[in-house]
């Protein structure tokens, strides 16, 4: 027996021009769905699987295609109807790494902590050399290294110094910080980054690229055995980040370790000490160039409802991950909830009125291209505003690419007619932590393709954890990061709104089309945030 | 001219027995240690070289003997008398790393954060080979391994989880530790660890080192290529220890690879997910055994007044460090202050009336034995308090061995009567955050061989920083962990200490001489903390 209680919500604060609304929210169906998310989770498998076994998950990699086609066949394994890759466009080269070792062997032997950036080239074998300090500000600085760098190991200044804060590693959002969210006021949506080629800053950031292009010509044509540069982070944390293009077309590159902080920094003083400092180093890289396409992982439970089946309810993050780890909060933990999610409405045997898709992105860390070549092909273009006919059809996208925290909230990109909405949805786990709604945007993920459309696309608010100093994009983003507890309830409120969603009468509220706005261009050869 | 103060102290809280004392301190002295000290440092360059030039300085290690001859010729650079190396007893082998490589193969690569556990043998060239997972409670466990295990990679199951603490890695004594610490009343002085051989902990040590014994030779029976075991830290941060005896007669032992925590629990959790884990790994370790001596570094300032200048007083710290990093905060910090400590004496052509001496301890971290060695030779031995007469002479004796952190007060060790003295002479450092005087004990350090023979022995209280967080006996305590201002403030206050002790009327008060402690058997094969 169905008990319907009535959530009666005002508008939010900070929410303009929506009315009051009233949402009713089927408690016994969030019953079951608490019970199966809660108490027979299986999204730490699903994220082992992810994570351990498939290794890390750089585009085009390897690894990437072991985890999407785990993805396939478990989401396939769980009833899921149309499992499959589905190929987005062109993305280009794939990159693993096969061999990575380097150490300091004079005045000592000391084995260092680096990770090869992200589609650099093999050393040649084993290079044994002096550390060389390369300081050039301009292209004529280089002429003094000419004929002198054969074979030898490069390093370049650096001002940072370590420094350690005095701040938890470790954060959740305090309620004082939830109720500032919940109060914000409307923003212009837009995506996340809008480059103006012409400001200063874009400018000089063009300028230090060509110089850093030039220089590694530079040491490409000199012959250089191997390139160190520093990493961020510290206490043998390091962040990854690229050191050359993954389009097949992209020009040659000396081979470029990123070295831990503390590593670099003790090579650099004693080279800047005038110590002589020897090292041996080999890597091993391998390109993939067979298939230069890109694919997104997708599957659904298809809808029942004769009239509303034909409307789409997504839901999705991205699954492609940096090398240095294996992206288990960036984001195997937001694929693994997402899949959880799918799989706890199939286990409570839901049979949906509108179309339930999950989607698992690929190249979302070069650009969000496999979310915007999936909205490309099925909704529209955002630059010129041509909408295809499945874009009438797209109920909601919900995302989730925040780490490992508990869904404290949902961000509603603007959509402020959807706040009364969620609010009633997310009352029923106010006891799980999960009460904010703010009209705020949030960006750097996939939602974000869909939002620039005119679809009504949602990154849930979670618990920032130790994403920004631990593991977002670091050597160090592991299973062992993964919160189990928030994520099973995460898995189990992302359900809970997908019920809600195919449930309701009406799509949810759109905003009005946005205007084209200007493209934008990702910084060429470096990592987003 | 020479303006005198007078600092009236009356007894501390906590302190019974000392009666008031008037102490008074030379101004115009400190104002010009105070100079020296925090304008003039070479504190940080003194650490460069004690650290990144000369390396790990693992007992008996040529980092070791490094950074004590760079040590000896730097005192005699500075002005020192008898500067050099006196032997203090057999310590046993030297060892060093020469290569350390170890990744992952299968079911993809990645390159591990690992440290050979000291005193451990090479591996048979490259290893390649399987993961096993070894479990055993009881040797009759170990039989079903029997002939399966020759030239695997071995690793044991653990239970531990990582945990991350939301409490930060760096911090400081608040004023409310401060008043606590100064508030305590009279302990019980003693060593700072007492072995109860028969106390059922000691006991089930006993049992549980004995196991591994067992396991460790049937491993080395059995032919294992390299034996995994979990490191403690987390994000890359990996504590260090000893996998076997440095004694010349030590028993032989398979190569070990104290592995991270994150790349232990990948490995682990895929081996008993019975997904096949390849490994491969080379590591080359050296012994050194042509001289099993130890050796402090000692270095004086002669006194200059007839009467005392038979009187010493002597400052110092252990040089010796774990292999992991380059012992920046254990204890490359504290040799460092207080040769800086010598070298402002010097600066400001002190001529002290005793004789003032540093000693750069070796083997600490074995068991206080360079300090111990050294108070056998010239004081006394604390097992029969047989004493000699140089310990009439010893006037007191500084230690520094708690990391980076700057000096907030000084231990008493039980020595009340010395409160008001040192508190008298902390006075002027009041602005520097050096107010604290304590009863307390604190032990793990070699002020305690001092103790032991009934000898007015100190360790300065100093702020934690993030020593028992990530530097201490860890693969991250680097020079980028020492803090500079910190070094500056305690290596000012030592001198204006030994000053002080030097011009003072009468020698420090001593505690009635202890009666002989049962002796101190440091747990075999385990590094103290």
């Amino acid at each position: 027996m169905k008990l319907k209680l009535l959530y009666t919500c005002v508008a939010l604060a900070g929410i303009t021009g929506s009315a009051l609304a009233q949402e009713t929210v089927d408690q016994a169906a969030v019953a079951k769905i608490r019970e199966e998310g809660l108490s027979h989770s299986k999204v730490m498998e699903t994220a082992f699987y992810l994570t351990d076994v498939a290794g890390p998950r750089l585009s085009g990699s390897p690894g990437l295609k072991r985890a999407q086609d785990w993805a396939v066949n478990q989401l396939k394994s769980w009833g899921m109807a149309n499992a499959k890759l589905e190929p987005w466009g062109k993305f280009g080269k794939g990159w693993e790494v096969q061999k990575n070792y380097a150490a300091i062997t004079v005045p000592y032997y000391h084995a260092i902590i680096a990770i090869p950036k992200a589609w650099t080239p093999s050393t040649n074998g084993i290079v044994k050399g002096e550390v060389v300090l390369v300081k050039a500000d301009t292209t004529t600085d280089l002429d003094k290294y000419k004929g002198k760098l054969a074979g030898k190991i490069v390093i370049f200044d650096a001002q940072q110094k370590l420094t350690r804060s005095t701040n938890p590693d470790l954060s959740r959002y305090t309620d004082e910080q939830l109720d500032k969210m919940a109060a914000a006021t409307m923003q212009p949506a837009g995506p996340r980054r809008q480059f103006d080629a012409n400001s200063p800053a874009f400018a000089a950031r063009r300028r230090m690229l060509a110089m850093r292009t030039a220089i590694n010509k530079f040491l490409l044509d000199e012959k250089v055995g191997l390139i160190l540069s520093q990493g961020r982070g510290t206490d043998g944390t390091t962040f990854t980040t690229n050191g050359a293009s993954y389009a097949d077309t992209a020009k040659a590159v000396a081979p470029e370790l990123e070295t831990s902080g503390e590593d670099y920094l003790r090579i650099l003083r004693l080279v800047k000490a005038g110590q002589k400092v020897e090292m041996e180093a080999e890597i091993k890289t391998e390109f993939f160039n067979k298939d230069l396409q890109g694919y997104n992982v997708v599957a659904e439970i298809p809808g029942t409802d004769k009239k509303l089946k034909e409307q789409v309810i997504m839901i999705g993050g991205h699954l492609d991950s940096w090398h240095g780890a294996t992206g288990a909060t960036d984001n195997a933990a937001g694929s693994a909830v997402m899949m959880e999610a799918m799989r706890i409405l199939k286990a409570i045997g839901y049979k949906p009125k509108r179309t339930i898709r999950i989607a698992l992105w690929s190249s979302e860390e070069q650009g969000l291209f496999g979310s915007r070549g999936y909205v490309a092909q099925h909704f529209g273009d955002p630059r010129t505003m041509e909408l295809k006919p499945e874009q009438a059809k797209l109920d909601a996208y919900y995302n989730l690419d925040n780490g490992t925290g508990k869904i404290r909230g949902i961000y509603l990109q603007g959509d402020s007619a959807a706040g009364p909405i969620f609010k009633a949805w997310l009352a029923p786990f106010k006891d799980l932590g999960a009460t904010t709604v703010t009209v705020s945007n949030t960006g750097g993920t996939d939602h974000q393709s869909f939002d620039a459309v005119g679809l009504p696309g949602f990154q849930f608010i979670q618990d920032g954890m130790d994403y920004n100093t631990r593991t977002h994009h670091s050597n160090q983003d592991t299973y062992d990061r993964l919160s189990e507890d928030d994520l099973k309830q995460a898995a189990t409120i992302v359900a809970s709104f997908v019920y809600n969603t195919s449930e309701r009468a009406a799509m949810i509220p759109r905003k009005a089309l946005p205007t084209p706005p200007p493209a934008v261009t990702p910084p060429p050869a470096t990592p987003r945030n």
